[in-house]
């Protein structure tokens, strides 16, 4: 039993012994010369995962997603990203301010996009209008919601994308909470990417680190706008080594994450069906709506942090709480128990 | 009767011969160092007009709009936006490209921002967010449809912005249609923005032109933004002299744009009610909706270009066509004539 | 004689009565669809003019410039420029603000670089190196000298830049005046030049403009970056009109300014050899050194201003007087003599 | 004795076995939150050591410069560099594509500015000037020569730069091998610097990390900064854990370093007095000048790789080569050896 549960964020997960091992004893070299063997090892193991040609370590998600857009538009181009997603709320104006490109959001239900909403947000040419280079999917999609998106899905937005000559993007922070809620191999999930990025430090418990994948040349060029916002490091391989842990231990416990969400929500849903949407509770992120409680959200942060329970409070009305390997089934039964002392 | 009759846009309004006089005969001077009389005049007259402290002239509203969120942002901030206005969709990407701001889009009912989305889409503060600073507004709004907004949705929505430390910008290329066809003067209708400009060569019908206003502080850092795209010129009294003859001559007779596209949309509904929206048609903007009578829009533009008629298309099933200068309450007879064989 | 003797740019010079009339009679159409006659035909024999392929009218210099390094450059490329051109100088930060490219600067002697200075200064290929683009030179080089360069030496240069894939750009502001005092064909002149712009407003005496010009698919992509800046305007074409009579009636009469700067210089020289360099004096700028005679150029200036002359201060022992139309022969002699009392 | 020497960088020092167990025993936490007990820990000492309010850390000497030049400029700004600075050559072109500063460079000689030149670079204020904002100073100066700036000439340079309104920010990195070769504290000898970072990863040691200082204001800004290019960790204790090893064990040793470059510098002035400065050798790197031995530097590097020596060529004439760490006084001798049998 943990003494403090924090549902944060899967961000909060702490490196395992094995990860913090590897950091210590990790085999290092020059990575700007390409020279170390933990960085490389990574990389490939990677592209080999999702089955892309190239990989690049990057040490957040963050930094991916810029990258990744610094990369693939010129400024002044125009980028399709969901109304929800990380790269269009949590990044701090980066796209703007480091990539040049106006952002364009998407309106989703149940995380999809509208087919001719999307059409309908491709410019046509002009000398007017910005061009239209990227489609941003992020899967899971909704940082408050943790939806996964379905190959077909996938497959079908990719290829009205491809169509529009654009290029497809997936913010895969979270690919392994849906891969394992979809009952899908990472590597078919994102068969119609273009280029994606997952990370290494949310369910998958390393300390820090994100791994960007594309073409050989997308990365090559991706290297560049890393060296130039600070991201390439002399001897990475030191926590890439933990990364390395990660995706050889932990992939397979990321359904766990996904099963405690799911009772956690069945649980509140049994206390008070109004507030939690159990059956679209599908990978490790629980929303909390307290409006049919009149319970304000910050209260009740505030509350549950006596007892030990950190969440994250959205808005008055509603909250979340997040997943993940410092969370076992039986902090689940626990939580469920103080929450309901709490809403009562 | 004109032999070609151009809905397309009143950008089209040619100078009049006075306005041609002006140009030719314009007193001019240094504007770099501010010894251009008539650039000043222009400058102080507008400011009057609408009550604000200070003028710029600029020479289309497409820099103007730039200047204003160049001066009034840094890079990384967010803006909020029109869904359909013109700095958002017009701008070639501008406010991402050289202002470095992320666009963050509202949408509208009938020209109207919902309120609780305007609070909804203000950031809090916090270290992934960019802050929002500047509210976006645009009068008449939406360059399809020309809608107005009042006096009373603008005081309103300013105060909003206002209580949340934000910036109002009007972009008020046709605020004279607004003001106008709401029967308020421009000073009234714009008082509660803090910085906007109007344009000279829509129905006022310079050639060329736009004067951004606000406080002097505002101004005299917007004259800096000028410069460096390259804005600034020696002699800009040549082109101000056509907008002081515009200010002077052109505003009373804007009515007449409005009362054109009043009766074009009257006249079509009168052939089919459900290709235009009537009592919507407010301003100088007439939306024809195809859909209902099964003519490609593209097709109809064609035969109507044969009878000297020029319209712009938005899409297969949508048309827009303005109403200026150069079209007189004949040649708006003719027109529904002429389309009336056109859509049977 | 004029009362009033403005030294200090030719960017001072007032249009003509002929340009006046044809602002005023300018044929004018919708210059987005490239139906403004007058600017496609001033557009076309500027293109004939220098050689190249195609043309784009713009509102200054300054705009000029940075769309052409916008258009032609990427964000963190670097461009080379010359320690004392106006691009680098006196374009308020506009290369890194709008185009974001670094500016590495080449010291001159008599206007030339050192070849192995230039070299030197191109990028090797590097991950943290930025990659050399564009080569700047500028012709008449030096605002506040006016040193023209030669046929050969643009050709040595050129072959250098282009050996190592740089693009070759001209800010030709003044190639008029440079063409004139080497006696050669502005097209042959600027034979080894991949894009450039010259001045419409200088010598020319247009009230504003400039024409880049460049390969047709250089043109068309730098038609984007001015509408992005709000550089494209409806009916340019009654400014276009005044860059025609420019072209067609003033380029002859630059050898004056020219030939009015050398006497200004030879005068000032009899006064003191030390003030002026009359054998460097190759165009229309005089730069006036007062070191020798003790003399503040500030307090010179106000001087002067008492007796009517208008100077530019460079600093406290630099002065420069520019010749334009607006200087005669004899205003000349006259300055020659006002100076004589001021410096004694 | 080592069987790879490698002197091509002090990056190259890998961690010791006491940073490889801090990184695997760190106490961490959400950094995000400043919950993090080991990265606050290492930016308080690190504020503390050099007299400054904050610290930040981030994972590289590139990030911490573009952030405090992001942090401290606008863009359109100008910075003042060296010519030889890091921040101008090594950055990939970043304070043009990521803050928009233009960059004016500083020629140096013995790595100190003229001060005439620096009063000269500072612009006036106007219209069509950047605002020169930043004086950026290097200590040790250039990456190929390892210059050290004394306290004295700081203090004067600061002084200048300080009347003039302009922030002093100084990359650091190598400031302990300055500190150590000038036999002065840090925190004396930065004490007029308004900003700066210091390098945890080059002769310090640890595999990544430098920490950014100023006022508190400051360091919450650049905060934003580094969350927006991707800087912000969730638990950056594993590598900071490396870098208070690093404050705590390497700052005396690295005197050695300094030492033993001196001898390197010597012995190979024995071979021959016009291939090295040994004078000059004040700090860790050795530039060896290649003309008067003839000898190709790429062959001379090929050579020494066969015997176990890698160096890093600058052009055909000059390489450096840097001590750190893993260089003992024995290999300098065997390097000196094997040199000798090159060069002859």
């Amino acid at each position: 039993m943990n003494l403090i549960r924090d549902y944060r964020s899967d961000a909060a997960t702490l490196a395992t012994f094995e990860m913090r091992q590897a950091m210590a004893n990790a085999e290092v070299g020059d990575d700007f010369s390409r020279e170390d063997p933990t960085v490389n090892h990574l990389e490939e193991m990677s592209a080999k995962m999702f089955g892309k040609e190239a990989g690049l370590f990057v040490i957040s998600c963050t930094m991916a997603n810029q990258i990744a857009i610094m990369t693939s538009t010129h400024h002044g181009d125009e980028v399709l990203v969901g109304e929800e997603s990380h790269i269009y709320n949590m990044e701090t104006g980066g796209l703007a301010a480091l990539a040049g490109v106006q952002t364009r959001s998407l309106r989703s239900s149940e995380g999809h996009f509208d087919f001719q909403d999307i059409q309908k947000s491709i410019r046509k040419r002009g000398l007017q209008v910005p061009m239209t280079k990227v489609l941003c999917l992020e899967n899971t999609y909704d940082l408050n919601r943790g939806i996964p998106l379905s190959k077909e899905y996938i497959s079908e937005v990719s290829l009205l994308a491809h169509k529009n000559d654009l290029l497809v993007y997936l913010d895969g922070a979270r690919i392994f909470n849906a891969a394992s809620a979809l009952k899908v191999e990472p590597k078919i999930l994102c068969k119609d990417i273009d280029i994606m990025q997952f990370s290494l430090c949310k369910g998958l418990s390393a300390p820090v680190g994100s791994v960007l994948l594309g073409t050989k040349d997308f990365i090559e060029k991706a290297r560049r706008m890393r060296q130039r916002i600070g991201g390439g490091l002399a001897q990475a391989g030191h926590m890439a080594a933990a990364g390395v842990v990660a995706l050889e231990t932990m992939i397979d416990r990321i359904q766990d994450d996904n099963i405690n969400a799911k009772n956690l929500a069945i649980g509140l849903a049994n206390l008070n069906e109004n507030i939690v949407n159990y059956e679209k509770t599908l990978t490790n992120i629980v929303q909390i709506d307290l409006k049919s409680v009149g319970k304000d959200a910050y209260y009740m942060s505030k509350d549950l942090e006596e007892h030990g329970i950190k969440i994250k409070v959205i808005d008055r009305e509603t909250c979340r709480l997040v997943t993940h390997r410092g969370i076992t089934a039986e902090d689940i039964e626990e939580t469920i128990n103080i929450i309901k002392n709490t809403i009562r």
